[in-house]
């Protein structure tokens, strides 16, 4: 929500190639901790409340385009790269009106900044009756960055880039971000940005002067922390953004009651919303909508995506769990793969190297080894024997399986779909199950058993000069046979 | 064993809350590298050779006591936290005798502090002759810590809380820990703690006053690494201490020669024993009672806790192994999963996708692939094929099985529990084997084969708008078919 | 290549016991970042275009010898350890001819010491027209190590040890890195080192005096990064070494377009190439000859060695790679185990708890749960069901199958090698494959299923003391029957 009173406008600017990133994706695209950088940007915007958010498009557009689609910002395409100025021309271009509303410039490639220091600089704006609010920061060397030079009363005179600047200049500490709030007259003094300098190109802080040239006065809001408009031109840029990032992530939780044991092993995105006394062991990574109940234990090393899991839940290591909602009590892993659809009631045992796919499974269901559950609703406290394989696939298409209450399939069993098997039905060990089971009756589909004595004898001994030398208890036994 | 002449008591401090971490669980309770915090000052206690250790508990008590129930220690509740010095005077009522002994206060938060740093505590103890003495540190800035302030002949004088402090002794760098080792006035001197203070506690510092009332002598034992007696507030203290703990634990194995190659990223509780020229690739994590002999490689983001694994095993990366003795020379995983009651001898081969549990395989056996092996003992050198199920399960119990030595069990089979197979018996791929099996027999259990031909050609054709879009090749076939 | 005019060889000198790695390995054989600390000597000197490798060998001698057989340098035994002067003297004993070279001197525990950095101090030997040169560099403080002592005109004049040295030479923070390379006398001159000194050994610093009585002139070459010369004595500074070549190895992928989102817990052997746009997730591990190609993504905690990945490879967390090439397009894993010989083709799907071995797919097979695929071809498209188990071993040998094209292997069927399957089979879900299966053939090799209605009511009626303790629905179900 806005939290002035004027409406405000948001033009972030992502039209820069990213040349250093050596990559076939547009910089403002690549991830971090999740998200594409220019996602964390459009993110900010919206928290703030903005009336429209305008993202200046220009190296892969198209892509950049595709991956905002839907998150509801106007696009504007910045044709030429002729400098920052021209780029918020293009940006304001394409507002739905002007001159009414504050304007806010962030960038596709700082997603460490945060809603909250927004808030602040826009109240910093208003609270200053300044026409212009700069974002700048403070480092012990600010060399290679634009200074901020202000006056006697501490109003900003001017940006005084590296190069231009005298010893005395250089040695402020201040610097400039690049972000700025600016009142309503910014999208028609943007206009009047030249590209009459060395470089011949727009630039954005020529505003500066133009605001001051009507008398206007121009206020600098100091970050905290200057890591928040760090920004990435190289992947390890953006390793390093990752880890900031990841890491704010992660001790916000913890202050929140989260045991997170190595957290620097542990990757969770920002959309993940965790319960208190929830325990993560090393190299957890959360992914997505992920809703993790209090209490729950998720074990190392296990990948979990988009899954709702209920109170008490445990996960054990190594497990990879994707679009699953899994029921209070439940018990997971290790080396259990649930997929998309997977629904679990409570107190559903799933065990190693089980996979879930499209599976409602009610509570008290066990499935603890070696098993393939798909498009699939069991009922309760069915019993999946080792080895079960619930084959839904015809070559073509996908079919369904119900199977009862109270069944118990035999290991290594196959249920052949569409297949119904009723309430307390019994599967024989080894069934290829390829017709209905009514009720409380025991099917068997497997060959009888037929024992062949001596056979052994004859076979091995077939094979003995091999047996002799790799096998030396059974080249015994075949010796005692003789 | 006690170093010092006289007997020692130890009196842990282990009632507090710790709002802020944020938990249902007693602060003292969360785990350290695999301990609760509280457990650590239990276990030095122990190592100094106490003659009794009392621990203090008041939030969550039952929870506290039940977590150390077993353990030898005694237990006082504090109902009320009237502050240190009323924790202390709970404790040493708890006493079985007093006047005789050395007392020496610990805290339930305070993981890190060495045993061998409380011995030297004590040597300086009595060596000093000192009445009391202080476990004191030096920071570079010990702002906020109450500070020790020495006489001219070096002895301590009095401590100074940092609200209280002039300018002078902020300046101090030697602050108070907080751990006393105390003659055996001390249960009595306590008694005349008074709460006549600004915020109406009782403070455990006012004992130095007590004994210096009497002419006694206190002295501050300096520790070399204040960090030993760094506390917890909160989780990401508590990853603190786990991360510096963790740290001296993987450091001790180094030394002793364990190769490391990520150290920061491997977890080994204090409790596991490893060999000479172990090594433990990246990830792994080594729990409880685990013994690793001389030689052994544990592979990447492997999982152990409770195992003992003999000279010369290999144990692959993502296995998952829990209370099984591995044999000499046995190779396990990847993706390999052993549960309690596994026993392996020499030179078993357990590979992917395996799981045993209540399962004694004797030297040489082998289960390479998807099998489930459960309460069942094999003898040497058996195969035991792919996809293999021993069902031991039959709804409500489980069941031993039996198989025999040289045998070869064919792919795909399910040995239905409980079953007997003889030596050198044989048993055909794909079958479930519902009776016994005499030694040197063959077993076949399955349908026989009938093929159908021309069948694909109808199958397809019914599915053929799907298969044109989805499956070129098989639409081409059927194409050559018409 | 050799950059300089003249000939080089090269004496590495990796004679030494290791004492504090407490290991029965010999210490330079100890891996860092995957190969052992002598081999990157070796690397870095052939590299160099050197005309012969003397590797001088002593503790642990057949070991090392056997560690680096093949790779074409010669070795030198040093029988006594009588100091460096003498371990030279022994290596340029085995030279094939002298007198004509330029002779280096590197160690068999330096690592870090790279190529470039070598090749920039023989361009300097040569530039200065000095006779010896040696490889420095500067701490903050130098302590412990030899210092260098340069003359008015920035010539070495000698170096002096640590015990030696005068407060001002104490406080030089030049340091000798033991590193030299030397004009064509330095064979003969070593052998006018002698071991009168205070401990009775050869020094191989003596040279440089040796060479100043001749009048001629020595240099020091200052590294830029005095960490490249850092070796190893006990496994901390191993794991050090190790962390430290990963991060350069690791930073030089990013800088060329590789994105790693969390490097330090990535590791990646040195002879591993990845194209631009590879996505590593955390806790990657890449060794030995592998290839990814450009845009190829490997889920986190996956372990690939020695394979190829084309473009648009996914590989999904927790699989385990060895040996195998994977085609265009093709998604791998989560939990895939692929072993040598596994050559898929394009658009291949392998899933969860599937393993290869030898295994021949054409594009578009899908194998996705469950199965083993042993010494097998199989044709294009064709559908691998879940539990699939191609069973290739008799006990002694394995034997091939070949599974042709457009194929569909019906769920938890066992092929029974050595087995052909016609083009465009169909083989039932369940069926134990024993003959082969004509082209269009469908493939029923299963029992026929009998329905025993109203058994489970007794089955279950015996049981009935614990179900119902342990499965109320189930006790209930009974209930209802009675």
């Amino acid at each position: 929500m806005n939290t002035t009173d004027r409406p405000l406008d948001v033009v972030i600017l992502a039209a820069g190639q990213g040349t250093r990133m050596k990559s076939a994706l547009p910089k403002v695209l690549h991830p971090v901790a999740g998200r594409p950088m220019v996602a964390w940007a459009v993110k900010a915007a919206q928290e703030l409340g903005a009336r429209q958010v305008v993202v200046v498009t220009g190296h892969g557009a198209d892509r950049v385009e595709a991956a905002l689609a839907g998150s509801g910002v106007t696009f504007a395409r910045q044709e030429q790269q002729l400098g920052t100025g021209h780029a918020f021309l293009c940006g304001v271009d394409a507002l739905h009106a002007h001159g009414d509303a504050d304007v806010l410039v962030l960038y596709g490639d700082t997603p460490l900044l945060q809603t909250r220091t927004l808030r602040s600089l826009l109240a910093d704006h208003q609270g200053q009756a300044s026409a212009l609010t700069i974002l700048s920061g403070e480092l012990p060397d600010a060399t290679g960055y634009g200074r901020i030079i202000r006056d006697a009363s501490g109003h900003v005179e001017r940006i005084v880039e590296q190069k231009d600047a005298t010893p005395a200049e250089r040695a402020v500490r201040e610097f400039n971000s690049g972000v700025y709030v600016m009142d309503a007259r910014a999208p028609e003094l943007a206009r009047q940005i030249t590209n009459d300098n060395a470089s011949g190109e727009y630039y954005l802080t020529d505003l500066l002067g133009l605001y001051r040239a009507e008398g206007a006065q121009a206020s600098a809001f100091k970050l905290d922390n200057p890591d928040e408009v760090q920004g990435a031109n190289d992947r390890l840029g953006l390793a390093d953004l990752g880890a900031l990032l990841q890491s704010r992530i992660n001790m916000a939780h913890m202050a929140a009651g989260v045991s997170i044991q190595a957290p620097e092993t542990v990757f969770i995105e920002d959309t993940v919303v965790l319960g208190r006394d929830v325990t993560l062991e090393p190299g957890v990574i959360l992914r997505g909508q992920t809703r993790v109940a209090a209490g729950v234990t998720v074990g190392a090393y296990s990948v979990v995506s988009d899954c709702v899991l209920d109170e008490g839940v445990t996960v054990k290591p190594h497990s990879v769990l994707d679009g699953a909602r899994v029921g209070a009590g439940s018990d997971i892993g290790p080396f259990a793969r649930l997929r998309p659809g997977t629904v679990l009631g409570e107190a559903v045992h799933i065990g190693n190297f089980v996979e879930t796919k499209n599976a409602v499974l009610a509570p008290g269901v066990k499935a603890g080894h070696l098993a393939y559950l798909g498009d699939v609703t069991i009922g309760a406290e069915t019993n999946v024997g080792a080895g079960t394989i619930v084959a839904n696939f015809d070559g073509v298409n996908k079919h369904p399986s119900r199977i009862g209450a109270g069944v118990f399939i035999g290991s290594n069993s196959t249920i052949i779909a569409p297949r119904e098997i009723g309430d307390a039905a019994f599967i024989a060990a080894g069934s290829a199950v390829h017709d209905h089971v009514p009720e409380g009756a025991m099917a068997v589909a497997r060959g009888k058993q037929r024992n062949l004595e001596g056979w052994s004898k004859r076979y091995w001994g077939g094979l003995k000069d091999k047996v002799d030398v790799k096998l030396p208890w059974l080249s015994a036994w075949l010796g005692r046979q003789d």
